[in-house]
């Protein structure tokens, strides 16, 4: 039987950007096709995209970097990629069939063609929303866990602070370290998301910080003993007002810094003598150096969630034509809770 | 027999200050008096002094600070303290006999009065210059054994650079390194100091960041491959050049940023995004969190100083009178090495 070949609807960038990324430096392109097939002898699959993630760290893809990164940049007249759930198509590969459900990295397109199963996941849990895979359950997820529990060395009863708080990330680090016994303090960009996090997510405090004319104030007024923990999300000038408030051998995880990924050059970080007297471990990490810890952290955390002690939000834009307006919207602060595409549903 | 009442010249810091500390922000006093026995009951130490030690962390001390610190601040119109290399004169403490020989902290004058001697070191090892344990043999020394070992964790082969390099520490560490077998670049002041990292403490290469106007180049041709370990004692542009010289899985020992200490506000630091993409720690350390390490520290240097395995350059200024410009200087890197004040030859 001939395989079909259909439309395949795509997303590309344009060119490599600086400065703050726009919906028109991206568009959607509807005139290629996909044979529903993997080539002959390849151990490729073709896969049926379902949902796509928008993360802050492909701001960084759309530019031309100098400096090797740890995921290259997007290529300029081709398909955006990222993380996302598909349903196997057609398989070449011998741990794949046709039907089965994965996450991983993949095309900002209808149908794509993985040459690389091998760093995709299989999705072995089906009773909650297969959309969580794009976060919950996925990257973001992984992400959280890794960073609070290796990263932040947490102990019970520590003051722990959270920037970009109701994101993807920020949203299950405040619960994490809730489930620990933690004081827990978010900051975010509205007062809708600081109601999200004192009352969805069970942060202690949470703060808008643009209402907020000093921060370092605002850091003060919520952790009068100061901070253990620092979940770093933003950069810039929260980092430095945090600086000035951490305690004694206080850890920060330097998860994003997405004040600055539209900047042509950082914002000065001022305060860092502070890591000398106080001494601060601050560091970066990245959640790819934790994909043999994906496991460990769904077995953990499946039965949370099944047992409502986990609360997750998700912000969903329907449809591939909708993704470049979803992606920006996340540098502009839109979404409530994890971004998300919709692209077919199954 | 009563005591003798002695004359008893001292350093005294006139006024908290801002910017950059001047010599005649303090004055030598010579009309105070001291009797050289403890007082009745007391557990406390009258010691002469010999060896005083000028470091950077003593510009903190001479300024208000409004963060409690680790160290109090110098109190305007009283003695100035810091490390130095004392004998024991009078003793009330069971653990101490006049003629003892201790390091520790003292006051910047001709003999002291110390009522917490539980804090000092008692000197064991007097076949090398006494006035190493300023330095080598004291707080400098555990701060580069410290700093090196436990906050690099070094390995073999790794690349390393170390600012300051010249200075009580720097040289330390650098001579660590290569015992380590590391690759050991450093960065100082001045050819004269470029010249001893070379040519005395084995440096692999060394540079004259003031002769060089882009530091990332500089950088750049001195570790094509990237930098894995940084000791970090000047901060502000050249933390810059270095963070995004780094190689993945960098460490960075902050142990001092003495180009921040006299700015009214720290030099903005614009490349923390690289500790995100390279996994880079970043971590602050104080000797104080390290001295129940000293006693392994010493048996482990002083064979490799009677060994000549380390070599070690003291810039020394003879006489209490000559103090105020001996750390005056260290702040203007006119030091050639570790700074030390003779007060008194035994």
């Amino acid at each position: 039987m001939a395989a079909a070949v259909v439309p395949n609807k795509k997303v590309v960038l344009k060119n490599h950007i600086t400065g703050f990324p726009k919906e028109t430096d991206m568009e959607i392109v509807t005139s290629d096709t996909i044979r529903l097939k993997v080539p002959e002898g390849s151990t490729a699959l073709i896969v049926k995209n379902l949902f796509l993630s928008c993360d802050p760290y492909m701001r960084s893809r759309m530019s031309k970097n100098d400096d090797p990164s740890y995921v290259p940049d997007f290529i300029p007249g081709s398909v955006i990629t990222g993380f996302g759930v598909s349903k196997v198509v057609d398989s070449g590969h011998p741990d794949y069939s046709a039907g089965d459900l994965v996450w991983g990295l993949t095309g900002w397109e209808e149908y794509s063609l993985l040459t690389n199963p091998e760093v995709l996941f299989k999705i072995k849990y089906t009773d909650v929303p297969l959309s969580y895979y794009t976060g919950l359950l996925g990257m973001a997820g992984l992400t959280a866990y890794a960073g609070f529990y290796e990263v932040c060395a947490p102990k019970k009863g520590e003051y722990v602070f959270v920037s970009a708080a109701s994101g993807a990330v920020g949203q299950l680090v405040g619960q994490f370290a809730k489930l620990m016994g933690c004081y827990v303090v978010g900051s975010a960009g509205s007062d809708e998301k600081v109601n999200l996090l004192k009352n969805k997510f069970g942060f202690d405090e949470a703060f808008n910080y643009k209402k907020e004319s000093d921060l370092n104030a605002a850091l003060k007024r919520c952790f009068p003993e100061g901070i253990d923990i620092y979940f770093e999300n933003v950069g810039g000038a929260m980092l430095d007002a945090v600086l000035r408030n951490m305690r004694i051998h206080g850890r920060i995880a330097a998860c994003g810094m997405i004040s600055q990924y539209n900047l042509e050059k950082g914002e000065g970080v001022h305060n860092l003598t502070y890591t000398i007297k106080k001494r601060i471990r601050f560091e970066g990490f990245l959640v790819f150096d934790y994909f043999h810890k994906y496991n460990e952290f769904v077995e953990k955390i499946i039965p949370d969630i099944r047992e409502g002690k986990i609360a997750y939000v998700e912000d969903i834009a329907e449809g591939l034509e909708n993704a470049p307006a979803a992606l920006i919207g996340l540098f502009k602060g839109l979404n409530v809770g994890k971004q998300l595409v919709v692209v077919a549903h199954e």
